[in-house]
């Protein structure tokens, strides 16, 4: 199971009264379906995973599933602060037909969360999963992050395929790619220091900007694979300021109304996550024009 | 309704096949109900909250209701990320007899959580709820807090009534009781600092440390309340390090071990906690043995 | 030598181009000299240790050192990072009459500042010195504290009869109150959660606010000493915002403007420091309203 | 003046009674004149410039001034919190032949160490230097950085050439070298990142491994710029495990061990810094093996 290349975390569409928005799934992943993106994470934080009940994440995944092309590669995020609770996620998501499962590490009782209990709680998901994992750490989010040792531990295992480390900590990617089995496969999450991961080795990324400009991420990963600095530095500078304003400080209401503005449906996110107010959509407006100006009279 | 007193966050208790085990829980309760506690917390952190199904929720909120006494307050923990599921909660806890609601800051998305959008939250949850909430913020579990310029401004909503604050930073403690309106009530989480912010103000506690032993906080909480400094001191210095080990350090497996020792009930915590290994199990007998015997030899 | 009671950390006045002024110097302390306060303590960080030449520093003690009230402690700030200089500086200030130097933790190269490595500085230092040690721990502007265990530790050392703990993280303050030997001396520099900790059986404070409001602070001390909870609770509320704002916020800048307002020589701070501009001002202005229209309201 | 390539930043040589030992300067110095690197900084952090007195730092840049090879680049090391000495310091160095100073930021007073202060600080060296100034940000010693926005507006001022940026963070490289202005030199103080930040458009480094590994550091340098991403990924692994063990973890006394160890001097670190204990020893050598292993079956 190769997962090279990009993934964007689709969001999840909600209609105006909060309800779920699964026709406007389906018609954003039909658009992505043609574009050069490897497959999709469906269920991530991006996907707004803790503010979906479980029988809603199901609805989700099955949607989603039935409209991805049969190329593309499909991720459920699974993981959940239970171990039992992400084993049942994980095997209805298999059920559901997705490939692989992408499992945060639990958090909340961050003082207990060392090492051996991470190693624990991951090795008995593994084991018990009928599909691939790749571990999350999403220290943002956590405020916990899995370190190189531990990640080149659980990699021994045949059902740990990879991690998407989202943390941005370029020196952390380093020490994984180093630490890691040979086949073991790093993704990133941090599309500000994407070209400079891929410089060290890893091999693609679920990037929340991939929502909105799926094409841009993909000629930076192609730039990257073909060896192309100039290239390759040239679009990972038009996606800094993306990335740090739309999606870094906006969140995924930042996301959802700049895909609203390039022909996506975004939509509302689901309290508590507020409406961009005006200051933040002017921020968002000059943000997209200069990203899609850059593009026009890009190389 | 007067949060004065001392309120143990109930342990859920489990069967060592991971279910429930509701008749050990009404042991707990029944035996809790003769000490001097002026309630409970039900599903709060330490009752594993984040480790529960929806359903679960429910029988443990009822199974602990059945049990107290008459003349104990029932503090619902409803709070999760989700702004309409947290009113859902709410909800039904006052429908099953909760006096009171707990209500976590929504966490996971933490760049946005401002203070607008807890804000928001909060006034929303405030408007729904058919019972008076208590905010609650525990940054070293969600990596997020609530200042007091916050804090004043929803102490001016009538059904928001007091703060569980558990951060243990004595400072902000002190900013809270400054700030707040007159009524508004303070409770500390942290048991280390009990005593510093009692004298500051503070009316209660919600102690994970007071499973374990109830009467002890129950006296440092009346000498407080007497005004006797000496007394005062000593039972908090006796509680330092059972909080710091047992609590702060070894977590609900901690709790759970500790309150299987002294006659209630503990046992497994679910995965990924992990029981204490046997250095955890010495370094624990150690403590509660220094607390129990400072106990017979106290003034 | 007991170090009870309220210790300003004095400014060190300078003239409008930068120069020393010494003679303000000595009218500030002939008006200290008038309070309750215990003693002084001259090149503390409040005192711009940073930002004078060992030159300066010298005659700076000594200008203290001469007007000084007999009856008043002197309490030298002579920690650097480098051991053999803090060495050097305290036997000079033993000479120039000091009765205690204040050691600051070395701190610039943190990765290296274990225990291990603060241990065997202090002890080469207390073995060295001809006057006793506070060792002074202040991780707002050094970035490392000293935790409880090493303070017990060093504390077996004769000359070394006490502690400044300036983090103001009260649990902190309990533990070394726990775990040090007895006649050990704990005094804090953190003023808002100065009762607090003087609850807990701290015996007195070196704190900025006292050299704008050496009275208040001294008749804070007084009620924590006399177990009179409501009139400590009132001082300590009043020393709350011009702590926070003056002191923390402001800084230097903000203590020598306040000390110009209440009859003290405050003048400028060097340089990187800057001057407070019109809104700093204006906001200070708020502040030592309120606390000295309390004052005068005042039980 | 341009500063691209590797700077190492020389340490500073002690006899074991701690008094300098300028001849083994020289000594270092000669032999790395035969090696590639563009030029030295002289009294950086790895100098333990805040170990030395004024004089003592006059001595060092003599006699590394004396030694160095003429075609190789002089940085002094000059910032210190005081605006004025820093001043002072840069003039001395200028008249002593450097080339360039590097201003640490003033940290000490980190609540008031604002980008406002900051600036002012900068823009008033930059106006009474003789020589071009470096940027010095490097918070895992000082606690502060500066962010891109301020190195932006610092680049505007024509004696501010660029910086040296010790965070590691890449997202910031990227940001400083998307907002400073054409011509801003940005190097890196983190070897372990070295390669990444290169790809993104960094011109050198000042990296402390250099003191041990010369040619390997040029090597990598070498590589970047001749873009064989290969070779890049190679050099840059294998500096991977000697940067965070030596000088990361060990720091100067770890450094210092490991030049022992290849052929310079090396000898001890002044106190507060102690040397190796055995197992430190033990992992140095590890390390030091894996490197120059590596190096002999290198491509």
């Amino acid at each position: 199971m190769k997962l090279h290349g990009i993934f964007p975390p689709v969001t999840t569409p909600f209609n105006q009264d909060g309800s779920l928005a699964l026709d406007r799934l389906r018609e954003n992943i039909s658009r992505y379906n043609g574009t050069g993106v490897a497959g999709y994470v469906v269920i991530g934080s991006t996907g707004e995973s803790v503010l979906l009940s479980r029988a809603e994440i199901e609805q989700v995944w099955a949607a989603a599933r039935e409209a991805a092309a049969d190329d593309k590669i499909l991720i459920a995020g699974t993981g959940v602060d239970s171990t039992a609770e992400t084993i049942d996620r994980t095997n209805r998501a298999a059920e559901l037909g997705y490939h692989v499962a992408l499992v945060k590490t639990p958090y909340y009782y961050k003082p207990q969360m060392t090492a051996e209990v991470h190693a624990e709680h991951y090795l008995r998901v593994a084991d018990a999963a009928r599909i691939p994992l790749l571990i999350y750490s999403v220290p943002q989010f956590t405020g916990v992050a899995v370190e190189a040792p531990l990640v080149a531990r659980l990699g021994q295992h045949p059902n740990i395929i990879g991690i998407k480390e989202s943390s941005g900590v370029v020196q952390r990617v380093g020490e994984i790619l180093h630490l890691a089995p040979a086949g073991f496969q790093t993704l990133v999450g941090s599309a500000t220091t994407f070209y400079p991961s891929m410089a060290l080795g890893a091999v693609g990324g679920i990037l929340a900007v991939a929502d909105i400009f799926p094409e841009l991420c993909v000629e930076l990963y192609d730039a990257c694979v073909a060896g192309d600095p100039a290239r390759a530095r040239a679009r990972q500078e038009r996606l800094l300021e993306p990335t740090m304003t739309l999606v870094a400080k906006l969140g995924i209401p930042g996301v959802k109304y700049a895909m609203d503005r390039v022909g996506y449906y975004g939509g509302p996110a689901r309290r508590p996550l507020l409406p961009l107010n005006e200051a933040q959509r002017a921020e968002s407006e000059r943000v997209l024009e200069a990203v899609i100006g850059a593009g026009k009279s890009a190389d």
